[in-house]
């Protein structure tokens, strides 16, 4: 055991600190005024396209692929060496990830692509989402059901000749109003009748085809995000065959294999969200003054640093943990691990942030500070891939069945 | 001691349930539709004064104010009988309070002015006001410094003359993007070298005076309310002596007088949010089917539907015993107990709204259902008149003067 | 609606408190070196009995007995106005009580035995409970099976001609290890083919009786305490048919009719417990001094002291609801108040403690103050009378219930 | 970064959990019986010198012990080996630790002595310790001020003539009533005038030094330990010039290096007991039937289960990691690292243990289960060595400084 990250991570994380010194930060006001001056919630931003320029210049680019590839600049980082970039690119969640080409739930969609995706599929979207060219979204939570229980699927893909002719409603279609939005990929119900978790199918689905219609964005908390989280309406739409992901009935399967890494880089993110909310919390505590002396000289603000500190500390090793086993024994018996910091990682960041818009005062619930959108994303977060609820059942049946199996003296 | 609410409270209860019943939770979806409709954040949709005629109609106008006046429809009614009434309007906070007048800031600043406020104030101000026929922000809160320590005002009212000069930067200052918006009460600084609670005094000014400009909005977790938070520069602004409310130096003091009431009420419709936030999260859970049961059958989920109901009454209670004490004791010594209620009541409020939100699953972040925008602004309420942190202070400092003065053998 | 107490109250009030200062508090030390002194968990040492005569002279006796009589010296007192004097014997909760024989089980036993007693049981163990003479215990809870379901209960009582044979093992059975003991109140199965709540029975069976064993005392975080928590093991028991209280198959309804007052007293104890952890952490942390100054100017232990009287006032009030409601509308419509002051007070009581605790250091989870005890006993709380978990669900059920029942249009 | 333990590791779990199977566990009802039956709090039941035999004769001796001896059996394990053997020891914290010769204090004391102590002290002292054939005590808090702030230690040690002349009062010093226990390490003031943190002096002070009394032995929550925390009187106690460790005024430094393993110890051992409690509510909650269903099946407790099991693996990870920053770069650079986990561990612990108890109804407050004694032996650790509050000063501190020192452009 030994905590030391290797030195190609290092390598990378000084070259992704310069880009975020250099590039990220000074740009985040600049994003703010180009969005703000087209008065179009989905814009996209020129300056996107200069980061993302640069990025793709000093190898900052594709590096949550895990398939090394010259043509594609993907380094092939392991979990674990990239565990720790996705946090660097967290302290500024809305420039940093796409910038890199490493933003959800396109990088899932690549990873999908990569793994079950014909070639036709490969050549078509994973190649130019790869090139940074177009974005893709990924249609699963369904409005009308619990989605946490992946079975309640609605959504029917029904086999009609050599065609199936899609019909349902999905939401939190997160991308989905992206400017260069061009594909879904849609979970659904292929066959009713069968094993519970073999119902399901995937298919690659064209934004433009005909009888797909995004209703609506869904605002989180009055954030009308740039990328959109859409609620669409299938109608009768009709895909070939070869949209079909892997087999049918493999729809339940992909999901789980989708979500493992996609969760690692959203609890990443959020250690980083909570260490830029920590920063902001311990300046802000400088700086004001009240009754007398700085905010930051007393100890029920110097308590909420230390815990800020502590619980941070504490869920970073078990994300790296986590990213280490999925290396090593897969994501299959990662998947108490994997549960656990899909639940501890957004309620660390929601606290340390909600602590540091505390101590910002009024200013912290503004957009004068990353803050409040921080903990909208977050909180967002313990619901999205399944609430908190879902994966603590998973990690108590886990620990259930071991008790079982087990026969201790010290008991 | 007896814990019935009075006749009079019972019957204004009674009618103003039928009132929220057949014309506020009604009237929800048709105010949202013409917000969105007029694409401008600060409209003043026709359903609100549709709402007000009603309102006045049926007696339920001015409830708020606690001098009896036919003319105005104000029924007098105390601190005890008013609070129960103000928790129902809680439960659609957009709506119900304006429809019946008892919006704030316009309740504090009508008290202001009734207590403090010359003739001519009264007569151009505070009647259109108690009338609903304009609005009125109040100018407090200053970006620069932290304002939880009222002495940090910085906004100069430099005497000249017949005048004040007003130069200084205001935000949060709510209301005042209303569109029926025309003065303002402003704090500010008439001597710097005075008693550190004797520099401060309080004005009159009205919205349209030359150096008055509304920079901005702000937005609260990314919501734009109707109302608008605004900040506000003040360049040169010249008015009138007879500006002032009661005497230079007394802004403290009024200050401290306009917050009890105004605290009570929000408590109550923090309470009143918080019970609408359960029944939401009630309904879900019977709604809602995950591997093989509703939702509300399931132990983790009943534990928070009692903690909500603990929480509610106990938080209640304590509201109702601090207007109790305005009534019978005054203000003043019900200090501890109105600094416990601004603390705990969001606090109550926000853990309710933050469990129905998780029992939503996505829709709960969106505003296809109330629970982000009242978790939003119950957040913000934390912040709003001083922190958490300056109220327990408040309260641990009435306490260590109390055990300094008893000499008790039981401890 | 309001929050005096009654004048009867606070004249009891008055001279309750003169008892405390004057002979409870300056009592405590006695108290425990007479025990040390003994050898002997279960002493019964003088000075109690100098404090009974002290508060029968005083006319502080049988306080909580609902039943005036001039004889037994009960002013017969409403649940209102006992409960702030049952709060002030909770800060010293191993004198007050029993000095003024208001101490648990007795006072919910002899309820029993006036009740439901025959003219046998209450001529022969209700009037020397009433005189402070012997002492009684009631035993329920079984280690064999989880209590907190009632339905649960084990122990036989087999009708046999004139007699029941009672064979089972109960523990938790508080006071039957006190010196004075000399009846015990049983509740066992008469019918175990009866409908579900009808097969418990309960009966007065002298601690005397062949067959009766205490097998032993059990600890409490350490603590032996004097009056015991016995495991007593039932073999063979005979009793008359006589010994039963009330009828045949009344057992379950009897402990419910029990268990109303019995959770208010404790409540009401409890937060005079929190009271007085409250001023031992104030004085504490004014008279320590670490890193240049007293503790208590420092803002993370101001919060706990706000945050404590914040929580006690809340408690407080919704206990005192709760016994107004037991007094105006019975313990059966107060069931959601009852079980909320069961969870909420021990929770509130034991935070408070707990942090009284950490304030004083080491000493504080010594004898040298009552802080630890106080918490041992708080912590069993939440499992005497049915864990937290059965409450809440009680609650919930109630809250399930109210939503089935509603159309509200405002959800 | 890799998170597979050592070889030489897994090899001394497994020896380890063996013995732990095959003696520890099975020894606890013959260690209960033997104190029961010697009727003396600080008896030395003879099945510990069984467990010892049998420990050394496994080759589990001395593992705490970073110097590798053949003579001593100390194999010279790293911290980072060490710890998870620590853990494991921890399930049964009342016999492993001393059956395998590493129980505090005498760890840290042979630590002080090994690096600190005269040759003689080695001979006299360090050598029977490491042995097992004497126990040691360590007498640095005072009751009379707050020893969390170090410099307030008030014994004084003057010189005179030859001698130390020794006089104050200390309390809990553990182990000092242990049956074997020979010496106690003593920390004081040699000099009053000197820089704040050079006045403090330690001192080797055999326990039968004409003028030490242990006055009494302290309870924690009831519980009087086998090897006791007494209070010791000093008057006039003569030391010889010899009895110093290192220089006059080297005290603390000595108690700075001490800490950093003690604590490492302590927060491992806080897991295996929260580890075992996880175990035990499991278990209990499979056994115990409710409403028809066990326990288990409830949400609630799995969410407790699965919280648990979050939260150790959390905490486990960052003692691991402060094990390895001592081994590479010094308990100095390792400060936050160190304070971080003193503070967490217990806290984890501590609720586990908690909820641990609530399954277990009343059973979970006695000593039918290991519960409630882990509980209140946590609840001890959030005070020794300082309680919780200095250590998050601490953290605190390193936080400002690091934000005062960074300029960064994401702020």
């Amino acid at each position: 055991m030994q905590f030391e990250l290797s030195d190609r991570c290092k390598e990378y994380q000084e070259k992704l600190v310069s880009f975020m010194d250099e590039h990220i930060y000074p740009a985040e006001g600049i994003y703010a005024a180009q969005m703000a001056e087209s008065g179009d919630a989905n814009f996209h931003p020129p300056i996107l396209e200069e980061l993302k320029n640069e990025a793709r210049k000093r190898g900052l680019w594709n590096l949550f692929h895990p398939h090394e590839s010259e043509e594609w600049g993907s380094p092939g980082l392991s979990n674990l060496d990239y565990a720790p970039l996705a946090e660097i690119m967290g302290r500024s969640p809305y420039l940093a990830p796409e910038a890199t080409n490493c933003n959800a739930p396109d990088t899932g969609n690549m990873e999908v692509l990569q793994l079950f995706g014909t070639e036709e599929h490969q050549e078509k979207w994973l190649k130019p989402l790869l090139a940074g060219e177009i974005a893709s979204a990924f249609a699963m939570t369904e409005p009308a059901v619990a989605s946490s229980d992946a079975t309640n699927v609605q959504l029917r893909m029904d086999a009609d000749g050599d065609e199936y002719v899609l019909n349902g409603r999905k939401w939190f279609a997160s991308n989905a109003l992206h400017a260069n939005c061009k594909v879904l990929i849609v979970m659904g119900k292929t066959n009713v009748d069968a094993e519970k978790h073999r119902q399901q199918s995937m298919m690659v689905v064209p934004l433009d085809t005909p009888g797909v219609t995004i209703v609506r964005g869904l605002p989180v908390f009055g954030y009308m995000d740039r990328e959109g989280h859409a609620e669409i309406l299938f109608e009768n739409v009709r895909v070939p065959k070869s949209a079909l992901l892997a087999g049918e009935g493999d729809g339940f399967m992909i999901s789980q294999a989708r979500l493992g890494p996609g969760r690692i880089h959203h609890c990443m993110r959020s250690i980083g969200m909570a260490e830029r909310a920590l920063d902001l919390m311990i300046s802000r505590a400088q700086d004001r003054v009240t009754f007398g002396e700085p905010v930051a000289n007393r100890s029920n603000i110097q308590d909420w640093i230390a815990e800020a500190r502590i619980d941070i500390e504490m869920i970073r090793l078990l994300t790296l943990k986590t990213a280490w086993l999925m290396d090593t024994v897969g994501n299959q018996k990662a998947r108490t691990e994997i549960a656990a910091i899909k639940v501890a990682a957004p309620e660390v960041a929601l606290e340390v942030i909600d602590r540091a818009i505390q101590v910002h005062g009024g200013g912290g619930v503004t957009d004068d500070f990353p803050l409040a959108s921080f903990y909208a994303h977050q909180r967002t977060l313990r619901l999205a891939d399944g609430p908190d609820e879902v994966h603590k059942r998973t990690i108590a049946r886990v620990e259930l069945k071991r008790m079982r199996e087990t026969v201790r003296s010290g008991v």
